[in-house]
């Protein structure tokens, strides 16, 4: 779980190592031994070990009979706390579910942290199309509905980082080109929703849409992700629109 | 957020430090000031500064424009991998779902963590009556559906913790007695599921059952929550047993 605007040394020895242990602990890695810990954290097996037992004292990490640690559960009571996590899911989850319910497809929520999506919720439709994405897990900001969606309105500085680097491709029809990109987002400013098709999985077409604060600026996308060539972009649009900008007047009137 | 398994002093005087600063954040208190922080975590104004800096960085932490700190989506990234946390929760949303469509009511998942109940997911019945939890919330053993079935089926010396310590009251109907407790535990065990009539608020009843692991072990509860006087408890029990073991089984495939 690197995490990009991390200041190199910023952190103190202890709490700086404290930290690499829990950034041990990825979606790919959920569930490590005391030696992956050392090894992934850089640090001394002696040093980890005595770390790893204060966070599981305190709560934060759980050790298994077998040895093996995992997240523990009050790090997931402290992180429910986090306003754009489980407090923008929970607002947005009723509306969510019934876009879910009138179109028996895949809706999912996210937020932009730094340059990639963070997933915050995920309903998966009625025999829709599978989607690569779980809640929690981070992706590209240039391929998916609701990437598109936060990259079009995040700063210019977060943009053209992102257009500098070089961008990755899933399918043959994933968008690589930064000017053809940076076409895509002035569209998405301009009509008020991103299309994302074939760009994350060749059977898959996805629809975003911006969930605005009451002072106006992007806090997070909504999209629609549907089987390609079961539905139109422009039918599907005004469904997500409307979901989100219900979102949005939520979170305004709180 | 009081952690009873804690042992004094077990953390170095960093990392303590460090753990007090994120205790500071609370259900009640999810938003604070660096004096606030520094009054709870019991530390100077100097090194909660520090701390709070370096925890932002990491993305722990985030604080606002006005200087006011939250819980970071990083935190909740991170705890989205605890296994009994939202883990649990992908794994047994559908069939609270279905639960929750078929009986319009509110459904509830919850786990044991040391001597009180954390409510993992709860899905609100339309219409239905309103209830105290929140999602990462945490409640006492005694008085609920889940938490009945929980303490039932903790280890001995958890019950006599619990049952050892005077008894919170929520209305006149809620049980404090520890011998009349023990029998209801008896009868959850027997039965294979709890009642909670009116225990927590006089307009509510509450039936919950167990969620087994693959060894069956008990490691969550399901209950259905309705208004007191609308249903019978026995004729919500299978309902509420019926889903219970259905997540059961899903585990268990896992």
């Amino acid at each position: 779980m690197p995490h990009r605007g991390r200041v190199p040394g910023a952190t103190g020895p202890v709490l700086g190592r404290a930290l690499r242990v829990l950034e041990a602990f990825s979606p790919d890695r959920p569930a490590l031994r005391l030696s992956e810990v050392a090894r992934r954290a850089g640090i001394p097996a002696a040093t980890a070990h005595r770390l790893l037992r204060e966070f599981c004292e305190w709560g934060a990490l759980e050790r298994d009979d077998a040895g093996v640690y995992r997240v523990g559960l009050r790090l997931w009571e402290l992180g429910s706390l986090a306003p754009r996590g489980l407090g923008l899911r929970e607002l947005a989850l009723p509306f969510l579910e019934d876009l879910s319910q009138i179109t028996r497809e895949n809706v999912q929520l996210a937020v932009r942290e730094g340059t990639e999506v963070v997933y915050i919720e995920r309903i998966a439709g009625t025999g829709a199309v599978p989607v690569l994405t779980r809640v929690g897990g981070r992706f590209a900001l240039t391929a998916t509905g609701v990437g598109l969606v936060l990259l079009a309105h995040a700063p210019a500085e977060v943009q053209e980082d992102v257009l500098g680097r070089p961008i990755e491709r899933y399918t043959p029809e994933t968008v690589t080109d930064p000017d053809r990109l940076r076409h895509m987002l002035a569209d998405v400013r301009t009509h008020g929703f991103s299309i994302s098709e074939r760009q994350v999985t060749l059977d898959a077409l996805s629809v975003g849409a911006p969930v605005h604060d009451s002072r106006g600026q992007v806090v997070a996308a909504v999209s629609l992700v549907v089987r390609y060539g079961s539905a139109s972009p422009h039918a599907l649009a005004p469904l997500v629109m409307t979901s989100a900008r219900a979102i949005s007047r939520a979170l305004s009137i709180l």
